[in-house]
């Protein structure tokens, strides 16, 4: 608590955490669950993306643009860099555009060499590898199990800020409740029951 | 508190919150929404209903029986006893079959008057009467906003009972949670964006 004041993070700070659906046909459902804090769900936003496309940066500022929610949002969170298979969101552009910070969150730390291997499958590899890598360094954040750390990675906010955030948002589990609430959202609606995560 | 130590309610009470979307098409999105009292949500749940038609009963207690949540859920929470416009859900029947608590909430005393007026206009208008009205006595509960009260009705469960578990999971605002968040959720994917409500 005392780091939150002295960094003017609010517990109920408004964060939208973005999720997508299952790869089931190739245009992907995304979700944006719009929270306070890790407390209480106050709007949920919908999009499409193309499966293993370009186009996921553009409609998640889209999404985000057009929402009644835009003028609060204090952070983005990300769950991943690539949305809809291999979609890859381009966290620079993101925040360039919104205006708004945004926090990368990995449950594991990514393994470069096995996704340059996947991307050779897919056009325009050299473009998607670029936008992977400029997401810039990793750092790890404990939340709320000190044995199960997550992975975060950020654009327009200091890492420890960043930090704060995630931690502060993570009320439930190790995972920020937008994150963990926009998943719950997106697989329940396109699979008929919401689905847990590795 | 005390009162709910007396009727052996835990404040993590399972509930599943049902609601439905917009009427854009003939066929209405519902969405149920799994939560632990008014505390977090733990499961998304989705179904199709026919827009006026007289299957929402069916399509729920399938929605449910299906789930994995099913041998968890103790209570089940409708937002009025009609979806999808005047598709009536049998509170009797769902309890029957599910052998779960059915509480129905109203914003607002209904106005059965109006309601059989409107009811003319379609098919069947006896027979959804008679699900409107077989849902029984209704009450006034108090839930957050002493100005604001709410109104259930109730199967399977005593109104004490009821009642309490309406004013448990009212955490956020007058309405309990998993009410809340399915409305929040069943808007937000059918039009893009979500909605309060009136």
């Amino acid at each position: 608590m005392i780091i939150a004041k002295r960094f003017h993070i609010k517990d109920e700070i408004r964060i939208l955490g973005i999720d997508d659906s299952a790869l089931i046909s190739d245009t992907v459902t995304i979700v944006g669950a719009f929270f306070r804090g890790g407390l209480w769900l106050d709007g949920v936003l919908r999009s499409e993306i193309t499966r293993d496309g370009l186009d996921a940066t553009d409609r998640i500022i889209k999404m985000i643009c057009q929402s009644k929610h835009f003028p609060q949002i204090r952070a983005i969170m990300l769950d991943g860099i690539t949305y809809g298979g291999f979609n890859p969101v381009d966290i620079v552009c993101l925040n360039k555009e919104t205006n708004i910070p945004v926090i990368v969150l990995m449950r594991s730390l990514p393994n470069l060499e096995a996704m340059e291997s996947a991307l050779s499958f897919l056009p325009d590899k050299e473009k998607r590898l670029e936008i992977i890598k400029k997401a810039g360094t990793i750092s790890k954040v404990i939340t709320k199990d000190e044995s199960n750390p997550v992975f975060i990675q950020c654009c327009g906010i200091k890492p420890e800020f960043a930090t704060r955030i995630v931690q502060i948002s993570s009320t439930r589990s190790n995972i920020p409740e937008p994150l963990r609430v926009a998943h719950l959202i997106a697989t329940g609606i396109i699979l008929g029951e919401s689905r847990g995560k590795a």
